[in-house]
């Protein structure tokens, strides 16, 4: 359809409700006075409600990566022990950002795909003496994969090491409990789960994680802690710099409409979403990607029939329906492709999306039953 | 009157068009497809033709401090001597993020309200022999000065060192001649004489500050030169992690305006525009503040009269008529009041403003004729 908007069907940015964007398009609220104290302080609250999360909170305008970023340059110093725990893309990510920051790192890398376990964790801890954090991926949005964040939490504050988890494209779509689970640093954005558009992090801070901070001579301005804390601590909580003054406005509408839906619902509409996903891939014979599937609940990763190329498959989503999904990154290139299903989706986008692949995969020459993959799904939806 | 946005006559952030503001609240364009490849073409072309600036544009996702980081990170490594001249509380930040950096920072710090002088910064250089890089202001918000960038960039290159500018809240409001001046980086952001919102930094890159980069080996990631420039390069070009697309909306839309204006005659409107508030302060007798005022094109500094304190003219200014201004900073605090005149502004703005000034002036007790600020700055509308 000429002009139709894009049908974000990524694993981020995701599709932003009309209310948000409409609150961007609201006059700004002058960032050194109180109409900005309130906002801020909405949005703070909303991380923290969402993430079980009641320490400090720093927002930055940045994208998730500049929050990547923020949760190691705040908490180390050159030479520092550290081990990055990598199951793909983001996980390599964090190494790099370490390796940049002249970090010893230990790397536990496992194939993409597979998920972290918290033995290998523990024996990596024990075998390299002197590991001060642990950095690791909650969801990582290259492979669909969810790590189970709480054994492995376990493991690392048993041995009284910072842990700091990158929840970036998990926070507001699967469980995630910061105080619970003793995660010392936090990293979410603004465009995933959240459904606001991207151009804000943020990042939770724990106790121990200010001791850290206090001990670490990393270079830093941007990003410092000190200078976040020190300005939501005004008498009316202020950003250290200019922010992204609209995109908070519409980061406070999207928290808005979370508390409107409630936290268990939301969480119970992202697990139905993914159940549907994954069912309707099997119904049309595409295997998935990925260990530990029913955890996997914000990304589907799927094999891409022989001959057929993932470039194709999400190219011809894109001219023939304006529907957006992933091809296969680094060694998935040409594997995979992923397809998004979190944020302001619903079960009748995941009812279109399979109309959609189904067209485009016969049209590339895939054999397959036409209607098969939205049976499958619609099947999900009408158990009880 | 209820519910009315907020007046922006601070330094920064400026009133936003609602055409800016409607961009922002378009759907998202994907930032990995063809849609943002022509989005970021258009704002750095846009940025490119503000600064005349033919080199390389970092866009990055961040305030105007971000970009001040950027700016430090990525052409030096720890230990490097380097020249921080400094007019006020931008030029001091510049001094605390090289310091943060661990640079070997020789200081030239004026009074609050001076401007630069080329013969100081030839004879820092001369005295500190091996200085790599000169940092200044162009337009130092918090004292409103302009220092005059032309005369100390030939002396800054005379003795071939990287000259580094920033610029954020001159670009697009007073003359600024990247190319012609010979600035290797100039630093600037969406926020101010630009018209767009909040969330974007951007920095241009000569040829020398690229070979400076090469050498540098200062820890940075997030603001990386060299990722922005692969993502930029790429068939469709992007930015190296998600940006603030709203925000580069908006941004995109605020340049098509200004294209449409045309460059001189926004420069015009500038200069017309300071000209009627420093006529309309001296219509009032109060003082104006700062060296070089003719260049000062962007803020006025205000002297407070005896016995009236700036805080009180900034607040009575917000309750009464809801127009935001700047107190003092740093030392000028208590001392003068500054009045943001950059971005999308106009001539009767500011005569509503002297007409809100002198209300609120004589309801503090300042003696003054009503109407005296206004009639003052009519006499500069009317003279052909």
């Amino acid at each position: 359809m000429p002009n139709r908007p894009e049908i974000l069907m990524t694993p981020g940015p995701t599709p932003v409700p009309p209310a948000v964007l409409i609150a961007q398009s609201e006059p700004l609220v002058y960032h050194r006075g109180p109409g900005f104290g309130a906002l801020l302080t909405e949005v703070i609250d909303g991380i923290r409600w969402q993430a079980n999360a009641s320490g400090d909170v720093a927002v930055y305008t940045s994208s998730g990566t500049g929050g990547m970023e923020g949760s190691v340059a705040n908490i180390v110093s050159a030479g520092d022990k550290v081990l990055v725990v990598s199951v793909g893309y983001f996980g390599d990510r964090y190494k790099t950002i370490c390796e940049r920051f002249g970090l010893d790192v230990t790397f536990l890398g496992y194939n993409w795909g597979q998920v972290a376990k918290p033995e290998d964790v523990a024996k990596a801890l024990d075998d390299n003496p002197g590991i001060k954090a642990v950095f690791i991926q909650h969801s990582e949005t290259s492979t669909g994969v969810c790590n189970d964040i709480e054994p492995i939490a376990r493991v690392v504050k048993e041995r009284d090491r910072l842990f700091v988890v990158d929840a970036i494209s998990s926070v507001g779509a699967v469980e995630l409990d910061v105080d619970g689970w003793g995660i010392d640093v936090c990293v979410g954005g603004s465009q995933k789960a959240l459904g606001a558009t991207p151009g804000v992090a943020f990042i939770t801070i724990s106790e121990k994680a200010w001791e850290a901070h206090r001990n670490s001579n990393a270079p830093r301005f941007y990003f410092d802690w000190t200078a976040y804390k020190d300005a939501a601590e005004r008498k009316n909580p202020e950003s250290p710099w200019t922010p992204a003054i609209s995109v908070l406005q519409g980061f406070a509408a999207a928290i808005r409409m979370a508390r409107e839906e409630g936290l268990d619902n939301i969480l119970a509409r992202h697990r139905l979403l993914s159940k549907m996903v994954k069912a309707g891939v099997r119904g049309i014979d595409l295997p998935l990607f990925g260990e530990n599937l029913e955890r996997s609940l914000i990304v589907t990763a799927v094999k891409v029939p022989d001959g057929i190329s993932d470039e194709a498959i999400v190219a011809k989503l894109r001219s023939r329906f304006g529907i957006v999904t992933g091809p296969g990154q680094g060694p998935l290139k040409g594997k995979i492709f992923r397809i998004g299903h979190l944020g302001w989706v619903d079960p009748l986008d995941v009812l279109r999306f399979f109309g959609a692949l189904e067209v485009v995969l016969a049209e590339l020459g895939y054999p397959l039953k036409l209607g098969s993959g939205v049976a499958a799904a619609q099947e999900v939806l009408l158990q009880p």
